[in-house]
């Protein structure tokens, strides 16, 4: 059983979250070869796609727990990929498929990596798997699973995914999260919508979600919402050192991003608002006619969905009472639905794990990268928070910048699938010492 | 050939703009029925449904155009109906159809009425008819025909349609209309959604159009663009007893109005808001993401409808020009669409027209009610500022407060259908003395 064999097999199986393709076979498929390496394994449905839990006891005092997810995102538009998605087609030392880089690369790096020592009577350290299922639909019952199972998922620190590698090919060693609030704001006026020659007799929800979204934003574009700011924990000399160290073109940044209007042009305020600047977003808005031409109408319900980024160490519980305060203060007589809260995070530099996956990365790349918090979320704080593993990192991916990941023709390098292997190995030796 | 049998013929045949549906029968059919009465009838394509036009010249010194439309508004939803909608079936007096009070009704009463006089040898005045089959779409080509016609349309007054019974049975006399600026405004930042991790050095759309909304109205709830209000005609103090009389009922308004908020409570207010007070309305906002659940996005795109109602004697061009500005002054970067503009109108209480309808209504009524103008919006600027008929009136209709035009069951009472017959005769004979 080779690592590459395993991997071409891995990323032909399906696993759609969105509509539970392959789902099934996935886990029969990974919990097997789990098994075949001598891992205790253990398949929970936590309500929903099913959590693969395992472990090996190699009778040391520290145990790390390994976070990964075999679930994809959907492959549309299929018309765009140059191989069919789950064809795993080898093409120019880079292999092509839905979940190659995001995240089944790095889930079987890691494995066959831990295989190897095994086989070499080199493990050093306990190792606890957690594979979920959810990850590309919002982990939606994993805060549940890791609330039932605390005792067995206790460990000493954590390797998170959500790593790659920088267009120079230094592996990025990512400290943190930022966190998440998700609301939903509705106001719903009336039962139906009415013709618009009664706009001067009844209120308009759209005018008065106007003026609450606009009241959350002061003129100089800062969030107005009491205690906001207030818990935003300072980075550290060395951190903002981190920063510096954080290289990125602007040209090249404008363009992946569509061009739209930037707020900065300087790199240094570019990556400082990307790491460090909680926001308050709006994702979309729903409300009356939208289709072509005119229609003259008093919608009677308008909805907004938006979302809080937030940094450490903003609690999105807090910012929640912040925002229903706010709300009421303005005379905001709508609902407000909770549609997601992720805690932010930012692990020490000095933690165990952090030392042990940059000594390797010096080794195996020659050159790191590590910045305090990515500028996206993962669920870092139900390890941290709800589980009280501090020591937490997310390093070690397979993924570069061409990968594409959640788009068509993902793709990662064999190149740097051995060298997340070689990565992992030596992470867990310097670990164990 | 009777009034009834025609009526129930007619409305028969679906006319439904929004699909086609009937356009072409209907038309053949109304034609004839003209052609028959001895009307000289002409069928012109002016773009889109045919406009049909007649006259009967008596050799009067005087020319009355009478407007009304023969397309109806779409059926659905259709479960909804205890008859089918082109069935035109007779229960307890009334008529149930599609089209029965708007408009095809109102325009047969008024036809036979002008039949009924030629046979009697007793029509007085010249009678010009002008059909049009896009009413219920926006009159799309309306002004395209009327400017194309101006010779033949000439016309001493003009009789519209619009007008229905109150729940007292008195006929309305609606001596002008609102007029109507519809604009879409849009801005789009890039050439795809972004996940909202860039929300801190991206420009989101939908934030920059909110302040743009914001803007907008001021906390008095007065509408902020220069020189709005400034050409607002006070009503006289004959018009303000109008509104006095205007009697309406605010527990079955605020029903009607699926019980929406309101922004006033009292009878008076809600009258003079209704008529007399111009608005600045939003029908609908598309942007981002709407379904189910939470997406994570930085919508590059937001586009808002909106329609401004405008009163005697503000210009739907002028107001543009200041809502241009106005967007301009505050660094709005987006588009502005026009997609509809009409004048708004009223006639003087004391036009030959205005006294021959009440005149004719007191006789067959008993009594009538006048208000100044309508809430709503009809094409009547186009007779006024495009042909220059300052004497037009929107009177004689067949319609009462259990109607329900644009929805399921409309339908009318037979009574009201003969009066209007009625009605009409003895305006025309009024008219023409």
């Amino acid at each position: 059983m080779e690592a590459k064999d395993t991997l071409i097999r891995f990323l032909r199986i399906p696993s759609i979250s969105a509509t539970g393709e392959g789902i099934e076979d996935t886990v029969n498929f990974l919990s097997e070869i789990m098994k075949s390496i001598g891992i205790k394994t253990e398949i929970e449905k936590a309500g929903g796609n099913p959590v693969i839990f395992g472990e090996i006891n190699v009778g040391s005092k520290k145990t790390i727990l390994i976070y990964n997810h075999y679930d994809v995102q959907p492959v549309d538009p299929l018309n765009e990929w140059k191989h069919p998605p789950f064809s795993a087609i080898e093409e120019n030392n880079r292999i092509y498929a839905r979940g190659s880089s995001d995240n089944k690369g790095t889930l079987i790096a890691r494995l066959f990596a831990i295989k190897d020592l095994m086989d070499k009577g080199e493990l050093g350290v306990n190792v606890k798997f957690l594979y979920e299922g959810e990850e590309e639909i919002g982990s939606v019952h994993l805060e549940n699973y890791i609330e039932k199972n605390k005792d067995k998922l206790k460990a000493n620190s954590v390797l998170m995914e959500g790593s790659s590698l920088d267009y120079k090919g230094r592996p990025l060693i990512v400290l943190g999260v930022k966190g998440l609030l998700y609301v939903e704001l509705s106001l719903d006026y009336g039962l139906k919508d009415l013709h618009s020659s009664n706009a001067p007799i009844v209120k308009n929800p759209c005018w008065d979600m106007v003026k609450v979204l606009n009241s959350l934003i002061r003129d100089d574009g800062n969030i107005d919402i009491d205690g906001f700011y207030e818990d935003i924990r300072n980075l550290t000399e060395e951190e903002e050192e981190l920063l510096d160290q954080y290289d990125i073109n602007y040209e090249e940044i404008k363009k992946s991003l569509g061009n739209f209007p930037m707020k900065y042009e300087n790199k240094n305020d570019i990556v400082k608002a990307l790491l460090t600047y909680p926001t308050c977003n709006i994702d979309g808005i729903d409300c009356g006619y939208t289709g072509e031409g005119s229609k003259t109408i008093v919608p009677h319900k308008i909805v907004v969905k938006m979302d809080f980024r937030l940094v450490p160490d903003q609690d999105p519980y807090k910012i929640l009472n912040g925002l229903k305060e706010k709300l009421k203060s303005i005379g905001f007589s709508g609902e407000i639905k909770v549609l997601g809260a992720e805690r932010p995070v930012r692990t020490s530099l000095s933690s165990e794990i952090v030392k042990a996956t940059k000594n390797a990365a010096k080794e195996v790349y020659g050159d790191y990268i590590i910045i305090p918090n990515s500028a996206g979320t993962q669920p870092m704080g139900l390890f941290v928070y709800n589980l009280g593993i501090k020591d937490a990192v997310s390093a070690i991916g397979v993924g570069d910048p061409s990968s594409n990941p959640h788009a068509p023709n993902e793709s990662i390098s064999l190149d740097n699938f051995y060298k997340a292997i070689k990565h992992t190995q030596l992470t867990l030796i310097n670990y164990s010492m």
